[in-house]
């Protein structure tokens, strides 16, 4: 796949329905982008992945390296790691800024949107924080309780945790246009990971702060999406796929 | 591309915004695949892509073999050749049926999804009748009568066309989930062309008749799609592009 295209495995839509149970493997995952977001079998976290390195941030605080080679099992079931759902890019800033401080994720999309070239309003884009920031808020999905359980009861006990004067860490994000919405999360859809690779989730929300240097934001516009539909996959095949915008919202805004 | 993967330019969404002064060269499209449907420039006529060979299908009745070589110009306008919106595939059927004789679209529906393996249902399907058919009713589009004109206003004075006892024709179609609404046309959507290359349009409804040798149906699941939004096209850049269910089943159902 060539740089800044996004490839997307499964949709939104199906995790909203609870179809957790497998997916695609990491390592066929990784061979598509180098960095991204997705989640793991029975949704059992959030998903990072930068520079090609594969992260899985758990309820319980913890993050793993997750090993991306073929054949790499889970040390915690023993089954191998797969994403029900992942979106990845091979990422190349086309656009980026030093010393920014958005003091919250409307400031930082309005601070994505400037970075785009003009025409980028109905397209996808990529975009990546890195510095220092004063506040970072992170869920963590704690995992399906059983098989087929809906992201949406997931999100009803999602843990959230609070990192401050965070140093060094990296946030990355896809916004996708409206009219995806069901497919991806329409709008932006960012992860975060500390610096020492100890701490992260989904973010919920950001406050770089009015000191100190501040991070650098770097962007692409993505006007090309390989979207691949999970096949052999029962829970797949039995999901209603029904657009549930109210719970896209409150599990991933 | 692979076999039985969909390439898709643009989505439907910006032709039902009238999104169709520009579009892809139609010589980069036929390079995705040698099956497909698709607009021209300003929506005028429908297309079809049957074995490598592109035809336009007039609302006058005219039907055109499309020069799909590099640079080749609309003899029409003297503009380059371009689809504001197309779905193509290489198409290798996995299945066939042969002395089909659906009555109706909703009897070809329920054939194509017999042919289909298990687990198909949320997935894209590309499909081919040929053989005699005793009714097919069309439509085609006539084009937009100003720029940004929305296609749902052309729906409102497509010519519709009856042919009779049409030996020979080939009708190929796409498939896609219902998750794809406003991005793809939900559900089946078809063009016909005839024998000779003479009539056809978008497929309104159909009869192969309870007499002859029948049609025969072949189809084939897809479970990847990739996607190409239009860059640097400001109508694309302004369109609202909220989903018109109506509308599009008004236009392309």
């Amino acid at each position: 796949m060539a740089e800044n295209e996004i490839y997307q495995y499964s949709i939104i839509s199906a995790l909203m329905d609870g179809v957790g149970s497998s997916g695609l493997p990491i390592s066929d995952l990784v061979a598509h982008g180098d960095h991204g977001l997705g989640t793991f079998r029975n949704m059992a976290g959030e998903m990072i992945v930068l520079d090609g390195r594969v992260f899985q941030m758990k309820s319980d605080g913890t993050v793993t390296a997750v090993d991306s080679s073929p054949g790499a099992l889970d040390p915690a079931d023993g089954l191998p790691v797969v994403a029900p759902f992942a979106m990845l890019t091979r990422f190349r800033p086309t656009a980026s800024r030093a010393a920014c401080r958005p003091r919250s994720k409307a400031e930082l999309a309005g601070l994505v949107s400037d970075l785009l070239p003009p025409g980028s309003r109905n397209l996808y884009a990529a975009f990546r924080l890195r510095g220092t920031m004063a506040s970072v808020t992170v869920r963590t999905a704690d995992g399906q309780r059983f098989p087929g359980e809906p992201l949406r009861a997931l999100g009803g006990r999602q843990v959230t945790h609070v990192f401050e004067r965070e140093e060094g860490g990296t946030l990355f994000g896809f916004r996708s246009p409206a009219f995806s919405h069901g497919v991806s999360v329409a709008g932006d859809h960012m992860h975060f990971i500390s610096a020492d690779r100890r701490r992260g989730g989904h973010v919920l929300a950001l406050d770089v702060g009015a000191e100190g240097a501040g991070v650098e934001v770097e962007v692409a516009p993505i006007s090309r999406v390989h979207m691949e539909l999970p096949v052999g996959d029962e829970q797949f095949d039995a999901a209603e796929l029904a657009l549930d915008s109210a719970g896209i919202k409150a599990v991933e805004g």
